[in-house]
C-alpha cells in the first residue's frame, strides 16, 4: 500500500493489516512522522513531534507482534493527543506559554491506558491556549490550520487533532471537551469526535480548565475507530475520584449497523434555530438518513438549552478561577490578551451567580433526562456553521450577523451542563468544500447507543471517505 | 397531676396519659396555653400563640380518641415549632419583621406530618431573624431569655424552642439547624437537639437559610421524645428533591439502653481546644460514663474540622444572597443591620471562594466518614462554653478572650458541612447552675444509633430531670 493510501485508512483498518503482519508498525510510524514533517507546516497540527521516540516505540510493538504477543486493535497504531495530557518527561505546554517548558512527573491515565494497548504516541498536539474557547487556535506556536481549507479554523480547543485526523497526520487521537472542544472541531475537519458521559473516562493527568464541565474523549476517522479508542480509555480511575465504577460494555459489539425501531429525538426548541441554510439541509437530510435506516423520529421538548452559553461560561470561567490565581499573579504578561480576559473575569464572578448557573443546570439535566426517557438519542447540527475564515469574528446566518465563537458552541455546550454522552460524525459538506457535523447526544453512560447510530449512519454514507486536498 | 407536674413531664409519658385516657388532649393543652401566657412574659419564647386553634383542635383530638382512633404518640400532644415553618394562613414571620404579616398559603410538610399523626400546634416559636446567627436571639418580638437565667440567651437560632421546652411551655418542637440552631440552643437551655442527615427530612415550606446546610430537626426534653418525633418526621418527600428515599427504621425499637461493644470516637483535634473549663470536665465525666455503659473508646482525627468556620460562612452566606437579594432593596432598613450584614456580604462573595469552601466540604465529608467507619459515633462537647450574657460579644475561655459568636458554633458546624446526623444529649451543669450538652455525631442515615447511644447515657444520668426556677 502506498504511504499516500495507508496514511489516510482507518485505524481499524491499520489494525487488521498489523494484526496479520501485513503492515508493520514501524512502517506506520514512519508514513505518519515523514508526513507531519514535510505537510505540518501548512496546518501546524503538532505543538511536538515525537519522532524518535515513536519510532523506539514502534520498534518494540513490532517486535511483540512478531514474537507473537499481540495486544489487540491498538497495538501498533500511530496516535497523538492534544497538548494538555501530562506525557512523562515530554513538554506538554496546554498550549499556553505559561507551560512552554512543564515536563510532567507522570502520565496521564488515559495515556498509560492508550501505550498499556499498545500504541504509539507520535505526538502532542496544537490546541488553544489553556483550550479556552478563543475563535483562533491560538497557542504558543500560533494557529491551526483547516486541512479543508488552510484559510480557515480547524474549530477549537482540540483543533490540532481535528486537523491532523482529516490531513492523515495520525490514526486517532484524544481531546478535551468542556464545551465543544472535541465536537465542534471534529464537524469542521470532517472527523468524528465524541465526547463520553461525565465519569466514563480519567481526567487524571490532564490540564484542567474546568472541573465539572471538561470531559476527555476520542478523535476518530471513523465511528469504530472512535468506539476502539474509548474501549482502551474508559472505565473507573483511582486517581480521579469523578470517574466511575459503571461497567464499560464491548462498544465495537455495539456496531452491527441494525438501528431498525431506534427511537430519535428531534429538538423542536433552540437546535435548528439561527442554522447556516446548508448545514440544516444536511442534518435534516442526515435524519432522513437514519429514518431510512429504520430509526423512528419524534419532537422533543428542550426549552432549557437556550440558558447553556451563559451557564456554561459562569461555570467554566469560575471553575478555572482557581487554577489561574497563581499564574494571573505572576505570569500575567504571558497570557493571550483575549484568553486571560477570560480567566481574569472568572476571578470576579460572584458566588450567588456561580450557584444561579448551577440550579439552571440541574434543570437542564432533569429535561434532558425527560427527553431521553422517551427517545434513544437526540439528533442536532453540531455547529451552527461551517469553518470560519482565521481571524473572522462575526459571520452571516441569513440576514442575521451573529459572534462566532458563542456560536461555535452554541449547540454543543448543553451536553457538557448536564454531563450526556454526545458524538459529531460527518454528516456533508457545503457547495465551498467544508465539512458538516451531525451531533447525537445519549443517556448517561449509554454511549454504546449514540456509537451504534453513528455508525449506522456512517454506513449509509460516504462522507467520511473524502480527504482534504492542501 | 398538678399542672406544675403535668407541663415537666416527657411527651412519652404525656402520650401514656393520653392513651389511657388518664389525661385529656384539652387538659394537656390548656395547661400549656395557660403557661405560656403566664410565664412567656419573662421569657419571650412564643412570637405566636395559638390558643383557640390548639384548643380546637386538642378537642377534635380528644373527641377522636374517645371515639377509639388513637392515632400514635403524638396524638393529643402539644407542640410548637420554630416561626420560620409555613403554616397555612397562620403569620409565619421567620423572626423578620420583612415577613412579619406573611401568611403562607401551606404547610410545610413536617407541620402536615405532625398534624396528620395527631399532633396539637400550640404557637409559633422565638428566633433569630431569619435564623442568622446573631449572639441575641434578636427578632421581631424582640430577644428570648434562658429560662435557667433569664438574664443570658438561650443560644440560636432555635432558642425560642429550647427555652419553651426546658420551661415546659410545650412537649415537642421543631427545630432548623444550618450551623448548629437546634444543638446550639438545646445545649444551652438542657434539653436535646437532633440534627438529622441531610436529606432525612423534609424542608418543604421552611423558609431556607442555605439550601445546602439547613436541616429540619425535633427539639425535646428526653431522647425517647426525639426518637418520637423523628419518626412522625422523616422521610422522602416528593416536594424536596433533596430528601432520599431511604427506608426510615423504627427509632424507638433502637432505644434498648444496651450499648454494650459500641465504638466511640474522640477527636484528637479541634473539639477539645479552647473548651471552658467545666464543659470539658462534663463531657471527659460523660464519655466515662459511656465507657462503663460498655462503650469502647478510641482516638480519632479529624484535622480539617478547624475549617468548619470559614467554609460554613462563606457556603451559608453565598447560599442565602439569592434568596435576599430583592428584600435588601426593596426592605433594606427592615432588616437588624446585623443580620443584614452578613446578606449583604453574601451578595460580594466570590465564585471561586464558594467554590473552595465547598472542596474543603468534600474533604470534611470524606474524614468524617473515614473516622465513622472506624467507630459507630464521634462523641463531642455540643458548645464550648455555657449560655452567655444577653449583649455580651465576648468571653473568657482561661487566658484567652474569644467571639461568642463564632465560638457557639465552632463544633456543631462540621455536622452541617458533613450533613452527618447530631445529636446534643444534657451531660452537666455548671457550678453557676448552667446546662451543658453533649454531642454525639453518627453515620449518614444512622440516627439510630445515636439515638441509642444518647439514650443510653440518659438513663445512666439525672440531668434530663431537673427544671429550671424562673
Amino acid at each position: 500500500m502506498e504511504a499516500s493510501e495507508l496514511c489516510h485508512t482507518s485505524l481499524r483498518s491499520l489494525a487488521t493489516l498489523i494484526q496479520r503482519q501485513e503492515v508493520s508498525p514501524v512502517e506506520a510510524t514512519q508514513v505518519v512522522v515523514d508526513r507531519v514533517e514535510k505537510f505540518d507546516v501548512q496546518l501546524n497540527s503538532y505543538i511536538t513531534l515525537l519522532g524518535d521516540q515513536a519510532m523506539a516505540q514502534a520498534r518494540a510493538a513490532e517486535q511483540e507482534i512478531l514474537d507473537g504477543h499481540y495486544r489487540g486493535p491498538l497495538h501498533g497504531i500511530p496516535i497523538a493527543v492534544k497538548d494538555l495530557f501530562y506525557t512523562k518527561g515530554i513538554r506538554t505546554t496546554a498550549g499556553s506559554k505559561i507551560l512552554s517548558d512543564f515536563l510532567p512527573a507522570y502520565n496521564a491515565t488515559v495515556i498509560t491506558r492508550l501505550r498499556d494497548a499498545g500504541a504509539i504516541l507520535v505526538g502532542k498536539l496544537n490546541m488553544h491556549e489553556f483550550a479556552r474557547g478563543a475563535t483562533n487556535a491560538s497557542s504558543l506556536v500560533g494557529a491551526c490550520n483547516n486541512p479543508w481549507d488552510t484559510l480557515r479554523i480547524p474549530g477549537g480547543s482540540s483543533g490540532g487533532a481535528a486537523a491532523a485526523l482529516a490531513a492523515g497526520l495520525c490514526y486517532g487521537a484524544l481531546g478535551s471537551d468542556t464545551g465543544g472542544s472535541i465536537r465542534i472541531p471534529a464537524a469542521l475537519c470532517g472527523i468524528v469526535g465524541l465526547k463520553p458521559t461525565y465519569g466514563r473516562v480519567s481526567r487524571h493527568g490532564v490540564f484542567p480548565l474546568s472541573w465539572s464541565l471538561d470531559h476527555v474523549g476520542p478523535m476518530t476517522r471513523t465511528v469504530t475507530d472512535a468506539a476502539l479508542m474509548l474501549q482502551a480509555i474508559a472505565g473507573h480511575d483511582r486517581q480521579d475520584p469523578t470517574t466511575r465504577t459503571a461497567v464499560v460494555p464491548d462498544y465495537t459489539a455495539a456496531l452491527t449497523g441494525d438501528i431498525e425501531g431506534a427511537r430519535l429525538g428531534i429538538p423542536q426548541e433552540f437546535y435548528f434555530e439561527h442554522l447556516d441554510a446548508e448545514i440544516g439541509d444536511s442534518v435534516r437530510a442526515a435524519i432522513q438518513t437514519l429514518e431510512r435506516a429504520g430509526a423512528h423520529v419524534e419532537e422533543v421538548s428542550l426549552p432549557f438549552s437556550k440558558y447553556a452559553a451563559a451557564a456554561g461560561r459562569i461555570i467554566s470561567l469560575t471553575e478555572s478561577a482557581e487554577i489561574h490565581e497563581k499564574f494571573l499573579q505572576t505570569r500575567f504578561a504571558d497570557y493571550s490578551p483575549d484568553v486571560r480576559a477570560g480567566f481574569v473575569a472568572g476571578q470576579l464572578i460572584l458566588g450567588k451567580h456561580y450557584m444561579k448557573a448551577q440550579r439552571v443546570r440541574s434543570l437542564m439535566r432533569q429535561e434532558m433526562a425527560a427527553a431521553l426517557k422517551r427517545v434513544d438519542a437526540l439528533v442536532t447540527p453540531t455547529v451552527p456553521i461551517p469553518a470560519p475564515r482565521l481571524g473572522q469574528t462575526t459571520v452571516n446566518i441569513g440576514q442575521e450577523s451573529v459572534d462566532i465563537m458563542s456560536t461555535l458552541s452554541r449547540l454543543t455546550r448543553p451536553a457538557n451542563l448536564t454531563g450526556f454522552p454526545a458524538i459529531s460524525v460527518p454528516c456533508g459538506f457545503t457547495q465551498g468544500g467544508l465539512p458538516i457535523g451531525l451531533q447525537l447526544i445519549g443517556r448517561p453512560f449509554a454511549e454504546a447507543t449514540i456509537l451504534q447510530l453513528a455508525y449506522a449512519y456512517e454506513q449509509e454514507t460516504t462522507w467520511h471517505q473524502r480527504q482534504p486536498m492542501f
